[in-house]
């Protein structure tokens, strides 16, 4: 009973952190949604803090399973693992999008906590994205050129559909919770890795397939 | 007297709204760094809630100027256009480097201000770059390919080190309020443009600069 209750608890307090906010969000609030008692919030996380902290560690962690390239993925080329790596990526955050943003939004405040996770997740994923990166470009799959700005583009658009997912939405009538996005997504980040990571110009069947979607 | 208190409580706001976020600020607090009268809080902007939408609505209204092409750069191709909107835009949240976290951070919430400020500045601002890319297909010097992603990624590559500049502070040493750094990234969004857009390889010289900065 303890692991179920503990999931509704952060079930509930993920929805409220992201439609009211964190500060909107009371302790009595996230246990009325979970229809727990008030005191098992203290009792399992040490109150709103601790569910909140719990709740992005627990995304982070996920997300960088999801960056995880299985045997049969390493066979491929290195833009093949890039690519499924995004896949995969952006597969984690459509599943978990209340988390997602709720995470993203707080990744932009200046605190000990958001400190402590870029110097352990983030690191760990930009490290993971820039092995990957040096491989393509000392076998030669990709250019040569620095590395920072890629990386950080690169992260800017994995992250950008689930951190302001309303944007798109109400600008461009595009639902990222949709299974077509990804599908879309990715068809542009190939054509952006293709031009300017390998250097080559799409290919005529890429931009039909564009167009059809 | 009445316009320099006006912006001294709202620079006193926008350096506290940055640093405690929206909810951990007081209008006590603010009348206090501004060195007024609380009452004058209430009395020029009817409160909190007043002063921050002012300031965003400031914010965006020059993002918007920011963009405008003088008749000198309209005489340049379309690539030098887009360019030096870019530059623009960063050096202006550069500029307003505490209200442009605010904002862009306030932008991935779902709010009905959120969706008012949407429907009118960013869907200005998606239009103005609209236009610019369009023209650049129809006249060649920009590859023709769907035009939204293109929108949304120019969009979050521009934005990007203003809504989470510790993120490239801590991880990349890079610190967004530097003059460098916009010089640095100019010329990473150039090869963007050449390569993604306009779909020619980096020339040799491109290269070696970005390799001295």
């Amino acid at each position: 009973m303890s692991e179920a209750t503990r999931d509704k608890m952060k079930e509930a307090a993920a929805r409220l952190f992201y439609t009211q906010g964190y500060h909107g969000t009371s302790v009595r609030h996230i246990a009325e949604q979970a229809n727990v008692n008030i005191a098992l919030v203290s009792y399992y996380f040490g109150g709103k803090k601790g569910l909140f902290e719990q709740l992005m560690t627990q995304f982070l962690e996920g997300y960088l399973e999801a960056m995880h390239i299985d045997d049969e993925t390493r066979m491929k080329s290195t833009r093949e693992q890039l690519l499924s790596v995004i896949r995969s990526l952006l597969s984690y955050q459509q599943n978990h999008y209340h988390l997602a943003r709720m995470v993203h939004r707080e990744m932009t405040m200046d605190s000990v906590l958001v400190r402590e996770l870029m110097s352990t997740y983030l690191r760990k994923e930009k490290h993971d994205f820039e092995q990957l990166l040096r491989r393509g470009m000392k076998e030669g799959s990709f250019n040569k050129q620095p590395i920072d700005f890629v990386l950080i583009q690169l992260r800017g658009m994995i992250t950008l559909p689930y951190y302001s997912p309303q944007y798109l939405r109400e600008l461009y009538q595009l639902s990222t919770t949709e299974p077509y996005f990804i599908n879309r997504y990715v068809e542009h980040l190939t054509s952006w890795i293709d031009s300017c990571l390998c250097g080559i110009e799409p290919t005529r069947t890429n931009r039909v397939m564009l167009k059809i979607n």
